[in-house]
Formats: structure tokens, sequence, C-alpha cells
């Protein structure tokens, strides 16, 4: 039998999970603070729901669930499509399909935590996962720029509470770049091709933009007035002679006033104007949070104002933000994060002789103080035993007929 | 699109899911206080290791998940198995493995928690879920009876401290159960198919067991060798007249009189003859509790001395013990359980022409007293908003000029 766990998934070691407990609880308790309520869906998502979703690349990346049964058979003989069920890449459908399902008997607006695992077939990597959890906190049923403000506001609050200062939250949106495209002389059509190559302006810079615009057989017109506009100092208050008065651009000054007056000196808040994000269901403001410290995103989100209504045809304003969950773990295991203290660790051990009773009743008295756990003396190497103890976490010891003693303190 | 969870599975609303984390949160508590550490696998596992598994019946309900790209292309070309993961049926088959390849950093012996989802393709019916959550502990590499006294003495301290009290413990031990079935003349290849008869005891009684045993050809002296033996008052102490001085039975003795003395009037603690319990792995002690309110079982367990080895080759005793929790879950939203208080809930209401930097610092400052969510305030009709509130489950209102007040109380 096959002793690793599946390609690209990993075991979660007892250090491991106690420090991701200790993070997401520490997270969920500061979005419950701000008046957000935890839900859950299933691992699971109908097949057709996951085709319809506009995941973008995350489409071609579904662990596809077979059907079971006599559907199974009937699909087999048929040459139907052979699944039914998929496990979710985000948890932005499942909080969409939930929300149609539910909402009469939910808040209005709804503020809203999931965390949870969501799975994708990339081509494993380093920091590229297979399986992984995400922390996502949504506002449905709120359109004003108010919920991207609170959002932004109170997942960095749960970014300082875990630890993380220093980082900056970077953002555009996606109406200000579909009519600064259109403004520059993109045609409609091709502004969707041309914001994936502009996207990569952080990787490529500008010259490897204008190259793949060239490429992509974009006008050499509006290429080029697009590297002349990247030249102007304030990309924001350049806008409107391109846009024309946008109350999306005035909207963005006021955002980011805002936020860096409630973030002091805790965080930087940047106009973003390469940032695009993939999902192809972002419909306004787009947004993502980097470390200063550490390379790529540590969390990014978006309002998507369409998604519910395909579920309810009911118009439904929505905004998300979703914590990299593996990542800010990753950079929290490089600083050798250690969690808030909970109680020591204390090993209890019993010899062959004492009664279970008697065993189970100190270990009972003292889980006050300690974690307490009751394992056997090993009489023919206690020394032996003590180092193995220190390895394996533990503070203090004790026997049976004993006091408490600390370890790596010798007693006689 | 489908609004609907798929077939089996649940959506938890903000109400179950404060339910849910405050129950997980005390058992998991519990268990760290004595000792165990939590661990965590992936969802899926391999499709050879689910297969050879021993799991019983449920090898008949995993969700298969369907291999991907040239290797499904191959496979359907070929004839082949077309998946090569399956969704986990229970949290055993994951330790095992997890154990195997992790062996060398964990401590000796290594006491372990696990709560997390399983999945079973059962045809949906009241309380058989499809998606569900299991509570384990395990202690791997202790071959003693002191493994299962913990283990079941623990989950009965994580029972009460989530408010169960009057449950009963129910213990067997599947050696027992061989040497005795030997022992009245059942041939040994025809003891598994009439433990299976016998373990429907409580469902169709003595007689209905026979006529059982007897459809499948069973000796009728051996039949009735067991019927004849199921009148005796004392089963235990009649054991030995069949099974000859057997250290099982004197270890069951010790152990039912253990948990008995460090349960006192807490629970109750019975041998049950007919407890046989579907999986092929156990190996030994077998044991459930039971509520003595509410039918059915409320965790389940045993020992299981041979997985481990068809991983490493190197024996290895192991014994575990599951909380059914979403049966422990149902029961106590029945009793109108509600977990230990947290913070009360107030709604901060805003105007439109209330700046977001005010609303915020407001916020914060409340959150150290209350779970503080900033709404706007509904100005066209604030009665309908008051009741909206307290449907949702706030406590207490302020606006931004105003006192905190409670809910539910007419303010002038």
């Amino acid at each position: 039998m096959k002793k690793t766990p599946p390609r690209g998934m990993s075991d979660m070691m007892p250090a491991d999970m106690a420090l991701r407990d200790a993070v997401q609880g520490a997270i969920i308790a500061t979005y419950r603070d701000f008046g957000y309520q935890r839900i859950s869906t299933p691992i699971v998502e109908d097949a057709e729901n996951l085709e319809k979703s506009e995941g973008g690349d995350n489409l071609n990346l579904i662990f596809q669930v077979m059907k079971r049964g006599d559907k199974l058979d009937e699909a087999i003989k048929d040459g139907d499509q052979l699944w039914d069920l998929g496990l979710r890449y985000d948890l932005t459908l499942p909080l969409t399909r939930f929300y149609a399902n539910n909402h009469t008997k939910l808040p209005m607006p709804f503020k809203v935590i999931q965390t949870d695992r969501v799975y994708r077939a990339e081509r494993p990597q380093k920091g590229r996962l297979r399986e992984f959890v995400q922390c996502d906190i949504d506002i449905i049923g709120d359109g004003s720029p108010r919920a991207e403000a609170e959002l932004i506001a109170v997942t960095s609050q749960a970014l300082l509470k875990v630890g993380f200062s220093g980082f900056t939250v970077r953002i555009n949106d996606r109406r200000i770049l579909n009519a600064l495209f259109a403004g520059l002389g993109f045609p409609v059509e091709q502004i969707p091709p041309a914001l994936i190559s502009f996207d990569k302006l952080d990787k490529i810079g500008m010259d490897g933009v204008c190259d793949d615009l060239t490429a992509k057989g974009m006008p050499s017109n509006a290429t080029e007035a697009l590297r002349s506009f990247m030249k102007n100092d304030d990309l924001l208050a350049a806008l409107p002679s391109f846009t024309g008065e946008l109350p999306e651009v005035s909207d963005m000054a006021l955002l980011i006033d805002e936020l860096k007056e409630v973030g002091g000196q805790n965080w930087n808040v940047l106009f973003d104007l390469s940032l695009v994000r993939g999902m192809g269901y972002y419909t306004g403001p787009v947004f993502e949070i980097v470390s200063d410290d550490f390379e790529g995103s540590i969390a990014g989100g978006g309002r998507y104002d369409n998604m519910i209504e395909k579920f309810t045809g009911i118009a439904t304003p929505a905004v998300g933000f979703s914590i990299g969950f593996e990542r800010i773990i990753s950079i929290l295991m490089e600083r050798n994060y250690r969690p808030p203290a909970q109680k020591p660790a204390l090993a209890l051990l019993y010899e062959e002789q004492d009664d279970f009773v008697k065993v189970f009743g100190q270990v009972q008295e003292l889980t006050g103080t300690y974690l307490v756990t009751a394992l056997p003396l090993n009489t023919s190497s206690p020394g032996r035993q003590r180092a193995r103890l220190e390895r394996d976490g533990f503070r203090f010891v004790k026997r049976m007929s004993e006091e408490v003693s600390e370890l790596g303190v010798i007693t006689t």
C-alpha cells in the first residue's frame, strides 16, 4: 500500500496543526468580532454549476467525481459525461449557490465567513498545492463602496492579529480599466486579451507588455497611448482625460483615502492600475494584499455583482476577500512564528504496577494546569526517554509518586 | 443553475456553524488536555489503498475521483479503471497511512486527534448523510488494555463537556466472540457469517438470530448451545466453560471495573456480547457509547492491530474511538442546547452621510465588548428593521450618535 498522500497534497503533522488551528482561530475570532458569521458548504458541487461558474483557468483544474450505480452504467453505454460532481476550486461559487438557496432566512446585508479546503488539479510545484485552505469573508447585498472598504479593513485587522505588519493593499477597478482601454483606442472586443497582457506588467515590464500587445495584433496607436499614459506620476489623476468623469474614479480616490486613514502606520494603500486578477466573474473593484517582505500576494478579492443573479434571477451585489491561508502559514513558518501560549505539555510517567484508575485520577487533576499525556515509564533507559520527551515538545515531567519537575533540569 | 447542495449533503447555516464550532472546540480542547495532538490528512486517498482497507460495506460506497489528462485518455482506450483517487469513508485508513509515512518523527505511543469530514455514497435517508464529520482519537503503539481504558474514559469526558450525561459504554472483544463461537461448536470458517447474524440480537431477538443461523445452514447443536448460553445471567463469568481460561476475559472484567470506578455516577459500563461492529479491520476489543435517552450509538471504536503493518511491514498495535459528530449535534439540537455564551451581538446603524472612517472607528472600539455588525440604518422603516435585527439574533443596537440600547426595549 502507498504511504504518501496523493500527489500535490499534504499530511499535517501535530506542530503544523497547532499553528494552523491557532492562526485560523485568530482569523475567525477577528471576523466574528466585526459581525461576520461562519457558514459551511459541501466539498463537492454539482458538475454543471462548476462548468458555468466563470472561474477562468480553474475550470480546467477540476477534480471530477464519477457518477454512481445505474447512472454510471447508462453514461458509459450512451457515451455521456461520466461525472456529475466535482471538488470545488474556490469558496465563491459555493457561497453564491448557498445564498441563492437560503437567502430568505439570512440577514440583509449578509456578512459571511468561510474557511475551508478547495481543490485544483495543478501541475504540482513548490507553493502550488492541489488541496489548500482559503479564509474568505464576503458581504452580500451591499452595492456601496463601503463594502469594499470594510472587507479590506477587516481582513487587514485579521492579518495584524496573526503577526503580520508591513503590508500593502493594492486596489484597482475593472470598470476603470475597461473605460481607460477604450479611451486609449483599444477596440472593445480586444480589451479582455489586452488586459491579460497588461496584467503581466510587474513581471515583464512596460516594454514586455507592449511587445505582447503588438504580437496580439493590437492597434499600435493604442499600445503607444498606453505606454505614454503609464509615464504619468499620478495615474488616478490622469484617468479622466481618457475615461471622462467616471464615478468609479472618485470612488476609488475616496476608498484609498479612507483605508489610509484607518490603516495609519499599519499598512500602505496603492492604486495599482495593472492589477487585473484572473477570475471571469469580477465586475468592479479588485484588490490584493502583498507582504512587504515576502513575494506574492497573501490575500485577494473583488466585487462580483452578477453571480447570484445566475441562480436567483434577482440582481444582488456581492464582494469578497480571500486570505491565502497556505501562503501566510508558510511565511509564519519561515519566521518561526509561535502561536500564543496555551497550557504547557506535561508527561505523567506511570509504571506497570500503577493501576489505571489512580493514573487517570492524577491526569484529570493536572489537566487544570497542563496538557497531560500519560505514558509508561521506560525503566530500562529513563535518560533516553527524557531526551525523547524533550524532542516531542514536553516541558514538564512527573512520576506518579513524585512532584512535577521541569524537563532539561536534572533531578537527583 | 442548481441551488441545492448535492444529494445527501448539507449547507450549514450560521446558527448551525456556531453550534458545531462550539461543540467541536470543546471536544478538541478536552482531547488536548489529555495529551492528544491534532493531525490532518487530505480528503482523498489513493484508490488502491481504499480498496485494500477492509472497510466492509463502506467499500461499495466510495465516491470515485476520475483520473486526469493523459492518464484518463489511456484508461478509456485500454478499458482500465477510470479512477485513481477516492473520497475517504473514515479517518482510520488515512491515519494508518499517515502513521506509516511519518512514524519516525512522531512520539511513541502516539496519541492523536482527527476531526474532519468523511464521505459515503449511501442511499439518502433520515440521519444518513453522504458527507459528515467524525471526531476520532486513537492511540498507536500501546498494545495494553490501558489504551482502551484511556480512550473510553477520555471520550466520555468529552461527551460530558458538551452536555451529555446518562450514557452507557458497551464493550466486547472480537477474540472472546471467536473463542466462544468455536467452543459452542461453530466451525471456524462459519464464525464470521454467524457473527453477522448474532450482531442483530438487539433488533431481532434471540429467536430471530437462531432462525437466521439455521437459514445459513449452521449446525443446529451449535445454534442451540448459543441459545442456552445466552440465558446465563452473568455472561462474562459463564464464558470460561466454553473458551477456557482466556486472558481476554479477565482483561475485560478488569477494564469494566476500572471504567465503572472512573465514571462513577456519570456513566454505565456493560459487557455486551452481541456487539460486533462492522469493520473488517478490528482485531480485539470493540466498544460503543449509547445515549440513555436517544436511540442509536453516539460513539464507536475498537482495536485494529493489523492495519499499520500492511503499510510498514512492522506489527504496530492501534486502537481508536470515534464520536459520531452529526448524531450528537442532532441530539443537542433536539434538546435546544445553547453553546456557552460568547460576546453578545450588537448592530451599529450608520446613515448615508456618516463617513466610513468614523463608523469603522466606533466598530473597532465596541468589539472589545460585542460582536459588532455595521449596517445602514433603514430610515424609511426603522421599526421593521428592529424586528429583522431581533430575528437575526442581535441583542443590542446603537446609532452612531446614541448610546447602546437593548433590542426589544423601546427607546424614545
